[in-house]
């Protein structure tokens, strides 16, 4: 992951270190968590230019081809206009909110060309459209409204603070949504309630941290569990990585079990 | 407003027309409407030019100085690198959520050039933008982060399904948020609920639909009520206006109740 220092005037809180090696950090990649936000809703706002080479930022929706945006406009509409002059143009995805701070949450660009789509790909270009957007069924077919699909050269994730990368648009394509983290929020609540020394214990053994006090879970993916950590030092944030990747939320509860059973092993 | 026409494949549901006058259909301008919408939040997605001049889309977060957008955003960020390059940009603002199809909800863009705020202004701007974006206070003051101003040049604002308009710089920088819209879900909630039959008799006598079956109230603001009207023709909207703009959610009490002695006496 890129992170870079900032200008820090020197009175930003700083975590503590682990003490003991990480057992298993691994996290879901750029292009993965891409992807997740890329599904996570079918609303953005699309960067396009003018007839003067100014940048334009409008309201869109989006459905889905692969990973690719597909969207409908109209070309009485501003943007419409703009990507029929110039086909550069990217879209800003913000998914779905979990925590109050703005920038805390993960939001993604992604950029490159519209273009078209003809033959066999209008067809699932139109589906994945109305799929998304049902009430497109209304528009989709007025003569002004034309479908562009984002061929994806550039995508930017970020995080949070301090949690930011680029991925290729290969990678991109070939990675998936995680079939886990957007509906884990009730197994993750699940875990804060009633299992929180079990996420102690995870913090202790796995996670590199053994003067953890407590920990909560903030969040849960295919690969593992992030973990906030409350130990004596300070709050530092840490990561513990299930026996092996999971395919969907119904495998989270074994994963959990097992997590559980090595942590207090350790 | 400006209204065009789609090319309809001629299946578009069609609302019938007024049968009489309606009484006073004023409601808040465009540049009053982008007001309201960009007081109504605290991000936006930034539409910046990189180095080659392509359109790069990007959350961010603002404050406001009279209707001016002040972002602050990192030099180590893209968008931040875009508008030290080129101080061409737009912002797109999208109104909390009323209605669940994404495009029935209100959205402006704001395009012009952004600038660093000096002298007294640098200070007001600052606060500005901790004021809307109170975590701001973590980075502010970091060596990389940069605060902008945008200088409106252009407005634009979509209001929903074929609502839409453009408003000069000149007025947008003149008019104000509304005062009465952003906090009268509670008030539109209590007239359906309550008082449908004075709701009824407004769209009669006051709104042009004398057949008017029933009336709901889908929104208030500083001029006037909306109005989704089941007429025996079919569904309608539209507008009754207050005997004179109020300046506060108090006041649209007393308006309510003038506009329904005014229907029934018609």
């Amino acid at each position: 992951m890129a992170t870079r220092d900032h200008g820090d005037p020197g009175d930003a809180p700083s975590a503590p270190p682990p003490l003991t090696p990480v057992v298993d950090d691994t996290r879901p990649s750029a292009a993965e968590e891409a992807r997740t936000i890329a599904a996570s809703t079918n609303t953005g706002t699309l960067a396009s230019l003018t007839a003067t080479g100014d940048p334009w930022a409008s309201f869109i929706t989006y459905g889905l081809l692969g990973g690719a945006p597909v969207l409908c406009v109209s070309n009485l509409a501003e943007h419409g206009r703009n990507l029929a002059g110039d086909p550069r143009a990217s879209i800003a995805i913000v998914a779905p909110a979990t925590e109050s701070d703005p920038l805390a949450n993960s939001r993604i660009t992604l950029a490159g060309e519209v273009e078209q789509p003809s033959g066999d790909e209008l067809a699932a270009a139109r589906q994945a459209h109305l799929d998304a957007v049902p009430a497109a069924k209304y528009y989709v077919d007025y003569s002004d409204f034309t479908l562009w699909v984002l061929r994806v050269q550039r995508v930017r994730w970020v995080g949070g603070y301090g949690r930011m990368d680029s991925a290729t648009a290969q990678d991109y394509a070939a990675a998936e949504p995680d079939p886990v983290k957007p509906s884990s929020a009730g197994a993750v609540e699940h875990l804060n309630a009633d299992h929180a020394d079990a996420l102690a214990a995870m913090a202790r053994t796995l996670g590199g941290y053994p003067d953890t006090v407590s920990a909560l879970c903030t969040g849960a993916d295919r690969y593992g569990l992030d973990l906030k950590v409350t130990a004596e030092r300070g709050i530092a944030y840490t990561r513990v990585g299930y026996a092996a990747p999971i395919d969907s939320l119904g495998e989270l509860r074994k994963a959990a079990v097992e997590l559980t059973h090595r942590a207090r092993q350790g």
